[in-house]
Parts: structure tokens; sequence; C-alpha cells
């Protein structure tokens, strides 16, 4: 069993959340918005309102123990790269985060982020593929 | 060669839209932003500046001559299903569209659209995948 | 007498809930904005706040034991469309639902909507018809 | 033929305008949105993109002279009533305003408003009657 | 001793409000913003915190047995005109209402507005006055 | 003939500058707004649209060879304040300003304005004075 | 020990607040914002949650009997001059306020504020300054 | 002669670059807003207005062969840290940022950033000290 901590359940964050609550692993769920913990609750192991910069609320939820951090903010890039950075200030062996374009990959992997997924560009390209080798 | 339609050019419709034009196909690539039409306007065949739920303007534009329609709209969804929608009954045979969340993914379907992705839902689970598979 | 759901009560769904109920129909007023709900409850059988796209919140109201659905969703066609289709699946056997345009009224009717209706371009036509013959 | 002046011309306006211009009669359509003005221009007989509220504009198209006047402005209620009191003062014979509610409605007939007319509540109260008088 | 019924009480409202409840009137003030209503209360006779278009809740304040109705509202110019209508309807005697400018003015006149009083042109009138009165 | 500068042709300083400048006077009205200077352009000998906060453009425009200062700004209470500051620190002997409350008046006196004026309060009172005199 | 109160607490102000109170001075952090307050209340002899502008408030606050008061006020320009005004009219002896540019320091001044600094000005001319004295 | 780029040309970016420019520097100022390009232009050497984060733009004006950078960017912390990622990947030697907070600081650090000042930390722990060092 992993500890897993994920910063920002919309829809991505939300999936992984439910995946591995299912599979076993104890997940704690982030998020600023009170609706969105609200509607997870019931399916992860804890779920918190918290503002994703500030690094007391953080540390009080003793997010240096997790094993496994996953950044879901979408809408505002700044906060994405900040809680990524407090994660991995906190010790956090691996943190996944999700980019926007090839900048904000950048710039996460600058932070030290250690996987960095695209969803629109992956499926996108999936998209594609299936489109030019169908002939 | 296929004739494709990319309506909406963000992240998704953009890698999309290169892809495929990279590959040899005819690509028009359609955005209400003029901004997106222009950065994209070098790497497809065409790229035009119109509203996404305007039929005189996608009729003017021939969409009833492509073999494939791909809806790349994110933010609006009135305006994806829309698009859709329009795309199909110019007799479209195969439509592609990007879905938010699964009752998004219900309305597509009902109003005719071939297939659905879902990048947020499609990536996230991927990324669970790898965590538990990786015990 | 008949039980009928109505989902957004603006000045549309408000003449209709009243008329309705003053026939001794059974009828449950459905908006997400809460001073709504309290406006209508004293003139319906019940009156409830909840969101329009919410699946599971319209389930646990029981609607699928309605015999009638009306959609007086107005400002966004999105969850115009949602609910219509939340109402279709749910088997529902009569949904009517309020269309802004012709586009709008199509895609009501791709979901299943059994009867679309458009004020503005009926109240204008009976507008322009008084004018015309009156010569 | 009538000398018709449409202020407004969204969805109930533009129905009106194209059925008596399609009937022969002289039709001048006024908007403050220049791309409705440019979407109908074809359709009636003038088309003048106006401020509403501007008494001097409105005087220099020479609405004093028409027959009848149409307010088809629906999100503004202070323009919706001052664009009625304008054609009333200018000595319109016949001027038409469409209503949001009961209040509003009363606020047209004060300033001389000759018909009032209320697309929602006529179309609502229609969907009732045919509910009730189906059994 | 006079009854009065203020709506609105701003700058303008708040004035009157505090001069005539100091002479030894009865004054009631209406403000749909808490705040306001909060300010004013020691210095009024009651001040309640009500819609301005609502007429049920002005009703049941016992709107119609005051003497006269002063109309402060300033920024929507709807609500200035819907209460200046309630209250006449409620055969208020006299009503005062503050207008933005002449086009205003009308309109308030037409709805049967005792008094218009325009704090800007007055006011700026009497400084071109002192201007040049002063050669 | 004096030479008067106007800065903020809303209605209050309109009144101003067209009252003057039919008595003779010269007339300078200055507005952000581009709409309100081609409005007031044929009633006054000069109108120019300039930044309110902007030294050297008000320098430009010679300011400081004016006899009398008038600021009709009404909305941003700073730029009332800095334009007021402008023209007395370009030594026009004689400043006008409009305040919105006394807090405001107060500002405006330590900045040197010779003349504060209270447009809601003045009319205000006046109403109040009316009604307790008419008994 | 001095008696110090600073209005407004973003970055600037709780820089002030925190480094006076460690050295032993009693300071009274007034801000707006209550989130502004709860995290600075326990680094601050007291922290109170008040409107920049309610003279009243801050009268009842006891401010006439500080030595210093700092404005740390920064979004909006009109509050910090306003407060700066009242600080001064309750005989603070001394007090400090934060300007943005050149215009805003001069009406600082015309105030009688005793000190006006200007951290962007100030930073950004040890940055030139550093790096034309490295040659 | 140093060559030095400045991305955003506020308060901070302005005195930096009318300093250095006066010194006999070559100054690149970049900005998005058009207004504060063409204010800036007569006192440094080049003038350009162009979008923070776009690379391409970025690379078109050379900016690989500045000497220094400065990003004096405020509002958008995302494009803060975005063009000092960018002006680092363009092996710029020494990079200066603007930051908002320590949180902001650390990140720009992370991202190579050379030297990060803080303007309302620095100035305001200046105030402080000039109080308790007064006794």
């Amino acid at each position: 069993m992993k500890h897993i901590v994920i910063i920002g359940v919309g829809r991505f964050g939300t999936v992984i959340a439910k995946d591995l609550y299912q599979k076993g692993h104890e997940v704690l769920a982030i998020d600023q918005d009170n609706e969105r913990v609200q509607k997870i609750s019931s399916q992860v192991t804890y779920a918190v309102q918290s503002n994703f910069t500030d690094t007391k609320s953080l540390e009080t939820l003793g997010i240096n123990e997790f094993d496994i951090g996953i950044i879901g903010i979408g809408k505002n890039l700044y906060d994405n790269l900040a809680a990524s950075h407090i994660l991995k200030k906190h010790n956090i062996p691996y943190v996944i985060a999700k980019a926007k374009d090839k900048l904000h990959g950048e710039l996460l992997k600058k932070i030290g982020v250690d996987k960095v997924v695209y969803p629109e560009k992956t499926v996108g390209s999936k998209v594609a593929e299936e489109i030019y080798s169908d002939e």
C-alpha cells in the first residue's frame, strides 16, 4: 500500500484518486473548492479543503510522509508550479504533474517534478495516429 | 490522402492538425480566435477564423466534402455539441469529439458523434495504472 | 392527475408550474437558484434546490417516476441539453424543452426531447401575423 | 405597405423583421450590436447600428415617419423602456414591446406602449394548457 | 408629522433620511444592501433590507400608508423606475425621484412621479452661474 | 472672457461646459472616453481625449494658462484627486471639484482645491427642506 | 516601546508588523480582508478587520493614541490616501505611506504624510546601480 | 557597455530601464501592453510589444545575445516564471527577477534565476529598521 496525496481533484485528479483508492492505496485528496472535496470524500481515504500555495496548511496535513504526489491543478498554472515545488521541498520521492503545454512542462521539470503528463497532447497524438494508421 | 476539418485548435486540436498535415493529409483548421488561426496557419492546408455555431459560414467552407471531422472545442460545451451536430448534419462520415466527462460524452453520442475521447480521464487512468502496476 | 417535474423555474417554468398545480397536478420544481426555489415553493407540490447536471441528485428526487418533464432552463444552453438528456435517460415518457433558436432545437430533438418550443419565435411570428393580417 | 421600425433584433425582433419584409413591408432594423446588424441586413429594407437611448441618432433615422414600432430589446430593461418612450414621443401611432414580466409590462403601459407581449408567459401558458387538456 | 418612505439610501437618500428624521418625521429606509441598512438604522425610524422591485415585500412593509415616497436609487435605472411605479401604484400621494438625465426624467414623469430632481445638473448649473455672475 | 478647463464631462461637467461656452467663455473639455469627447465637441471651444492622470499630456494642452479648472470626474476618486492636484500644481488660480462625501471633500481641501461641491448632498438637503418647510 | 498602527497588511505591511512586534513594540494591524487578519494575528499585539475609510471604526480602535502610523494599502490608491488622511487628522505624529509612483507620492505629501516610500522605485534603482557599478 | 533586456516595464522595470540607458547601456524593453511600450520608447534603445511567454517572438528579438536579463513582470506570476525560464534557456548569463514573496522566490531560484529581489519586503524591512533604530 502506497500513501498518495493528490492536489487538485478536477476530472484528471478524480480519476486517479478513485482508481488508486479502489486498488487499496491510501489517498489524500486536497482541493481549494469545497464542493469538489465533498463530492470525492466517499471515494478516498481523506478529503481536505485547503489553499494550494499555503505551505503551512499542507505541512499540517503531514504531506512529507507521502510516497507519491500528484498535481491535478489545471486552471491556475502558478498554483500548479507552486504546489509541485512544495511537494518536492517536503521530500516526496515521486511527484507527477499535469502540464498544459511544452513551456509549462519545462518549468515543472526545472522545479524537480519527476514525471510530467500532457493529457491534451497525448490523446491528440493518439487520435491522429489512429487516423493515419487506418489506411 | 484524407480531407480533415478540425474545429477548435487549442492544444488538442493543434496536435492533431500538425500530425495529420505532416503525414500528407489535407487539413482545414477553424477557430473563433484569430490569434490561434494565425499561429497554426503555416502548419495546415487552410486556417480560417469562423464562429463555431454559424451553420452558414461552415457551409461556405464546404465542410460537407470532408472525410473526417474533429471537434477540439474545450471551454464552451454547447459550442462543442453544436459543432458536432453541424458536421454530422452535413454528412461527414466520421466525427471525433473531445468530451469533458461522462455526461458530456453521452450527449455527444446521442448527437451522432462516431468517436468520443476523454483526455483527462484517459491520461489520468494511465497514471493510476502505472502506479499500481509498479508493485 | 399527472406527475410533472419542471427543471428551471424562470418566467417560463414558473407559469407552467403554477398553472398545472392549480389544475390539481403534482408538480416538482427544481432550480439551482435558491431564491427562485423559495419564491415558487408555496405554489407547487415540492420545490427543491439542485444542480441541473448532477445526475445523482436528480435520481435521489425520484425523477424516473414522473410522467412529464419540462426544461425551462434558458441561459445555460449546455445545462438545458444535459437536463433534457438526463430526463430521457430516466425514461420520462414525455419531455418538453424550451429552445433558443433552430440549431438549439435540432440538438434537443437529437437528444430525444419529445416537444421543442420556441417562445421568442412563436410570439414574434404572431406579432408579425397580426400586423400584416390587419390590412 | 407599412413602414415598420424594429429596435433590437435578437431572436424575437429578427423573426418579426423577416416575416414583415417578406410580406412586402418596409422594415428598418436597429441594433447596438454590429454583428446582428450585418446578419439581418440582407433580409430587411435598412439595417443600422445605433445606440438605443440616443434620441438624436434615432431622430436622424427619421423614426417619426414610421407607422409601427417594435421593441425587441430583451437584456437591458431600461433601454427597452427608454426606446419605447422615444418612439411614442416621436408620435409613432402603434408601438409593440416585449416584456419580461408583469411589473415590466405595467411600466411599458404607463409609458404609452400600445401592445405588450410576454413570450415566456404566453408560450408557457400554452404548454400548460396542452398538458391538462390532454386528459 | 409625515410618514416618509425612502427607497435607496446612498448619499442622496441618506441626507434626506437623516434631515427628516431629525425634524421629527417618521422615516422608513429601504435598501437592497444590508451594510447600508445597518449604517442608517440608528438615524431613522425603521431600516429594512429588501429587494427594490419585489412588490410583495414592499406591500408587507405597508408602503401604501405613507405620505411621501423618495426614490434614491442611482445605479440601476430600471429599479429606479420600477420602485417609482410601485409607490405610485400603492397610492402614495407624493413621490420624488432622482434622475440621471433628461431622458430618464421624462420616463419618471410618464410613470407618474410627482417631482423629479437632477443633482448633477442642478449643482452643475449653480457652479456655472457662480462663475459667469462673478464678473 | 475666462479660460476654463473641465476635466471629466459626464452629466455634471457637461452642464457646466455648455452653460459657460454659451455665455461666451473659452472652454476646454477633457475626458478619457472618446464617445463623451465626440458628444460635447460642438458645444465647447476645444474637446480633447486624454488620460486624467497623465501630467505630460495635460501640460501639452497648456493647462497652466487657464483661469478656472473644474473636476467633474465621478467614478474614479483617485483620478478625481490626482487631476485636482495637477491643476493646482500648474497654478490654476481657482479649482472647483465635485466630491462624493465628506471624507472625499476633506481630501480635496488638503490638496488645495478652492471650492468643493457635493451634488447628492446639496440636492438631497434641498428636497428634505422643501418637505419640512411645507407644513 | 512605541505604539504603531499598520493599515493594510499585504507583503509590505506584514514585514513591518512582524519586525516591530519582535523588537518589543506594540503593533495594531488593520485590514479589510479577514484572511489577512487571521494570518497575522499571532505575530502582532492586536489584529482587527475593518474598513479602511470608515472613520468611525478607526476612531473606536483609538487610533489617535498611536505614535506611528504606517499605510501599507497598495491596490486601492484612494483608500491609501483616505487612510493616510484619517491618521493625520487624528494627530498621529508620524505617518509613513507606500506610494505607487511620483504623482501618488505628491498627493500623499499634500495630505500631510511625513514619509513616503516607493518600494518598486527604490529596489529598481538599487538593481540598476549594482549593474553599472559592476564594471 | 552591456546589453540588457528588460521584460515587463511597470514601475520597477521602468526605473531600471531609464537608469541603465542613461549610463550608456544598450537597453531592450519588452512589454505586452502597447501603452507602456509607447511611454518608454524614447528612454531606451529599443522598445517592443510582445507576448511574455511566446518563445518564438523572444527568439526573433535575439534575446540570446544579451548579457543581462531583468524580469519586471508583477501581476501574472506564471508569466514571471516562464519569462525567467526562457531567458535562462537562451543562455543569458545573469538574470534578475522580482518576486512577490518567499514561495515565489524559491520557484525563481529553482528555475535558475541568478538574483531574486523582493521590493515590498526590502523596503518594508528598511522602514521597520529606521523605526526601532530611532530610539
